[in-house]
Formats: C-alpha cells, sequence, structure tokens
C-alpha cells in the first residue's frame, strides 16, 4: 500500500482501533484488537501498539495521534484534562517516551469540569469531529456508551456535560443482578419502548421497576426479551429524564451506530432536532483535526 | 435445657437461623449459620438444618415452622404465595416431606401481588410480628434489605407492596462498577445525608449523580469515608422518592436493626409518625403467630 504519513489510534478501555492515514486524511487501512487499557499494564502499550500497527510504520519517524483512555491514569501516559469551557481535543497534548525510535506519538487530552464533578477520556475527539463536520453547530451532542455524555456545545467549545452510567448499570443489572435469572437474549421493542416512557415519566420508580422485572417473571410469562428489552428502556429513560435540560428544545446530534438510532429513537419526538452520525467516523475526524493542529497543516 | 416444644426457622439467601422455643413462646436457645438457601442444593436442606438443630430434637415429631427462602424455587420445598390483600404469614402452608422422622416441618408462604408484579418471601412473616407486637396498626411498614419492601396495611392485612432494590443496587455499585475505583471503607454521615437529600429531590438526576462520585474521586480529594456513604444515600433517596405514596401522611413502622435507624432517620423528618421496631424480634413474633396458628393454641 502507500505509504502512511500518520497513524489514528483509538484506545478505550475494551478495545484499540488504529488507521493508516495519509497526509490529506484518507484511510489506507483500519485495524482493531480487544488488547483494551483495561487489559494492559503501563509498560505493555507500546508492545500492544507495534503488534497491530508495526507494519504501518516506514523509515524515519511516524506521528501517531491516541485518544481514548491510554491516556488515563495506569494507562500508556497520563494525559491530562482540560477544564471546560474548552474547545475539544485542543491544548495540553502529551509526548510519550517511546522506546521504539520510529515512534513519535502523542496522547490528546480529555476534558473535565469542577462543578459538578466530571470527566471525559476519547469523547472529546468524538465531539471534535462532530465540530469539524458542522463548523457552526451549537447545541447539544449526545455520545451514549457504557458512560453516556451529555455536552453542551457552542461557539466552537464545550460549555457544560454530564455523565449517565446508564451503559455500565445495564451491564452490571443484566449479568449480575437478581435480574439475570430468567432473562434471555432476545429483544422485544415494544417493552424497550414501554420501559423508556415509564424511565423518563417516573425516573423515582426506578428501583420499584426493576424489582418489577423479577416479580413478573416469576408470577407471569413475560414474552421473549421482555425483561432485557424493558430494563434497558428503563435505563435509557433514566438518563433521558436527567438529561432533560440538555435535549429540552435543543438540537441534538446523537453518535453511535444503528444500535443507537434505536436506543435513542424516542428523542426525535422530545428534542427540536435530532441528528445519528457514525461514532467511528467521528472519532477519526477529531484524530484528523487533531493530528492538523498538531503538525500546523490544515485538515 | 428444658427440652424444647418446637423450633422456629428463619432461613434467607445467605443465612440460617434457628431458635429452640418453649410452648408459650419463650427462646430457649438460638443459632445460626451462613448455609442459606443460596449455597444449597434443595436436597442438602435438611441435613443443613439437622447439622445446626439436631440437639434441638427430643423423642417423637417436633413441629418446625420455617420462613424465607427456604421456600422458593430450588429451595428445601417450594412454598406459594398468597395474592394479597392478604393476612400475612397465613393460609396455604407447605409440609416438607422430611427424612428424618422426627421432623414435622411446615413452611409459610410468601405474599404476591399481581399489578404491579411484586412478590415477597420471609418479611411476610416479619409483618405478621409487627402485627401481633401492634394488633390495631393501621399504616406503612418498611422492611430494608437487599430487596427492601414497602408495605401498606390495614385491618390487619397487607393491601399492597413495592420492592426497591437498594441493597442490591449498593452492593453491585459499590464492589462491581467503575464506583468501587478509590472508594475506602469509612463512613461519612454528612455525605451520606447529603446523599438521600440529593436522591430523594432529584431522582432522575441518579445516574449523573453516580458517575459524579467517581469523577470527584479523580479531580477532587473526597474526604474518607465520602464516596461510600453518599453512593448508599443517593440509592436510599431514590428509593424514599418511589415510596413517597407510602410514607407521605402515614405512620411508618420501619423494621430492621441500629444500622437501619442511622439510614432511615430522615424519614423521622418526613412521615407523620416513624417507629423503629428490631427485625429479629419481629422474624419470631410472626414465626410463633403461626405456630399458633398452625397447631390451634393462642400466642
Amino acid at each position: 500500500m502507500t505509504a502512511p504519513d500518520w497513524i489514528a489510534v483509538d484506545w478505550g478501555t475494551s478495545n484499540l482501533r488504529v488507521w493508516a492515514m495519509t497526509s490529506d486524511g484518507a484511510v489506507l487501512a483500519e485495524r482493531a484488537s480487544d488488547r483494551g487499557m483495561g487489559t494492559l499494564a503501563p509498560d505493555q502499550f507500546e508492545a500492544a501498539f507495534l503488534d497491530l500497527a508495526e507494519d504501518f510504520l516506514r523509515a524515519g519517524r511516524m506521528t501517531v495521534v491516541v485518544c481514548g483512555m491510554a491516556g488515563a491514569r495506569g494507562g500508556w501516559c497520563e494525559a491530562g484534562y482540560v477544564a471546560v469551557p474548552a474547545m475539544p481535543g485542543r491544548g495540553a497534548t502529551t509526548r510519550v517516551t517511546a522506546q521504539d525510535p520510529r515512534l513519535d506519538v502523542t496522547i490528546l487530552p480529555g476534558l473535565s469540569q469542577a462543578d459538578p464533578p466530571d470527566v471525559m477520556r476519547g469523547e472529546e475527539t468524538q465531539i471534535a469531529g462532530v465540530l469539524s463536520r458542522f463548523p457552526d453547530f451549537d447545541g447539544v451532542i449526545c455520545l451514549p456508551g457504557t458512560h453516556t455524555k451529555w455536552v453542551r456545545v457552542a461557539g466552537g467549545s464545550v460549555r457544560e456535560f454530564r455523565t449517565f452510567m446508564t451503559g455500565e448499570l445495564y451491564a452490571l443489572l443484566s449479568r449480575h443482578s437478581i435480574l439475570r435469572l430468567g432473562m434471555d437474549d432476545d429483544w422485544n421493542a415494544v417493552a424497550f419502548a414501554g420501559g423508556v416512557t415509564d424511565g423518563l415519566a417516573d425516573p423515582g420508580g426506578l428501583s420499584g421497576a426493576l424489582f418489577g422485572l423479577r416479580a413478573r417473571g416469576l408470577l407471569q410469562s413475560p414474552r421473549a426479551g421482555e425483561t432485557r428489552a424493558r430494563l434497558s428502556g428503563l435505563l435509557v429513560g433514566l438518563e433521558l429524564a436527567g438529561a432533560r435540560s440538555f435535549w429540552d428544545r435543543a438540537g441534538v446530534v446523537v453518535v453511535g451506530d444503528e444500535r443507537t438510532r434505536e436506543l435513542y429513537g424516542s428523542l426525535t419526538e422530545l428534542a427540536a432536532d435530532v441528528r445519528f452520525v457514525d461514532a467511528r467516523e467521528m472519532t477519526l475526524a477529531g484524530l484528523t483535526s487533531a493530528h492538523a493542529d498538531l503538525t500546523g497543516g490544515t485538515e
């Protein structure tokens, strides 16, 4: 293949993704592995990176731009946080001292907020991607995941954000709580929608509604996929209740995949204007924008 | 010791408790083990019981009255549920066919509710204990635990109830979620009280408030015990928000121990009248009342 000009890296808790990039932002190759930050000690990152991407290297030094949990404490090298309000993915980058002389590695900083206390690491790069795609966007960005972020942006910078543990609560409750008993792997879209409606309308009823799933499993005969889908819906509804000040009367960009469109479909009836964009694409756009910024080039 | 007349048994998911009782309801001896229902297959219950209580037996048959999860599916012998409205701990008891001819074992039924679907097993006996202690009590009984029950009683029967997964959510979040990182074993009473207030005032904010604990741990320096206590407070606050229709303007009896008095102390400022009673005592009073009912005696 054409020799790459630089390498883009999204290194999360569970996954590592690398892209071989040309100088004008085209993707030459893409690879992924499950050697996420959560599986590695600090001195294992360089080898894990080379295992996946060594053949992207050429003679001379190669710029590598990294976002995500690789910059957390216990990661490849701790990168700081930039306090909001701030331009996402800009300022105070961290250079990694690599043993391989071909590597010139930069880790992008996360974002922090003092009150209420909050942090993000990785999503700021997707936000930068959204802003490079929609440069004049003033509104709200929702980034669903293990720790879903709701973010208000204006004038090209992040003004405030809030993290919801929706994905982690779903994983804990579906795998480790009493609700795991009698839960099948199907999905019932009607039960999901009902859960969203109930969770949003009565967030205080969450804890009771959760046990209600178990009781219904004992007393009645839930349809296939009903328990799992209603659980997911209740937690998305709880999140929407908590994030109301973000989406109410706002334009919202939701960053995710096809599944996200299904889980956050109810937003289209709640917010003023909702667009769904692809998470992978936004990550890449954000890393490309950060690369341009680092090397003084234009995107 | 004096020969017992019958044996009272509280067999929960995690613990087994037995009492050697006289015919007039006095306790001759008390024992406990950690061989709860969750640790046993159905054919192991009789041996586990005998291991703990065999020397309570005398020549001839001994009545054994059991409440709790030993009556669940997968327990010693499945005992049914009585649908509310119902007198707690009465009706449709289940006789266990024991191999040891000295044992005459009866398991008390749980309570169920069709809409919203809910179940309890064990708490109905504590409720019967409360009603034997306060025969004319019309009001609300709160039984905190892994699955906290809020129960409305009137005219000696349970009218409705609702289960909140407060204890289980606390265990999951403090042991298995991201919040476990940086959580110490101390307890900060001020942080607990703040959590209760915030959880009750803004249940929709729960998921955001949870991640805020993690972010505060990363950005600031929480005082010892603050994260754990605020987590507990937020979950109790969420429960109180969901149970408002129970405690609002009601007389409430809270069944628990010294710790319960601390965790539910805020109720004294919310409900009309709050009394704390001892859980062990109520269990024993309920089993004694069921025994009297079974044997046609009086308490």
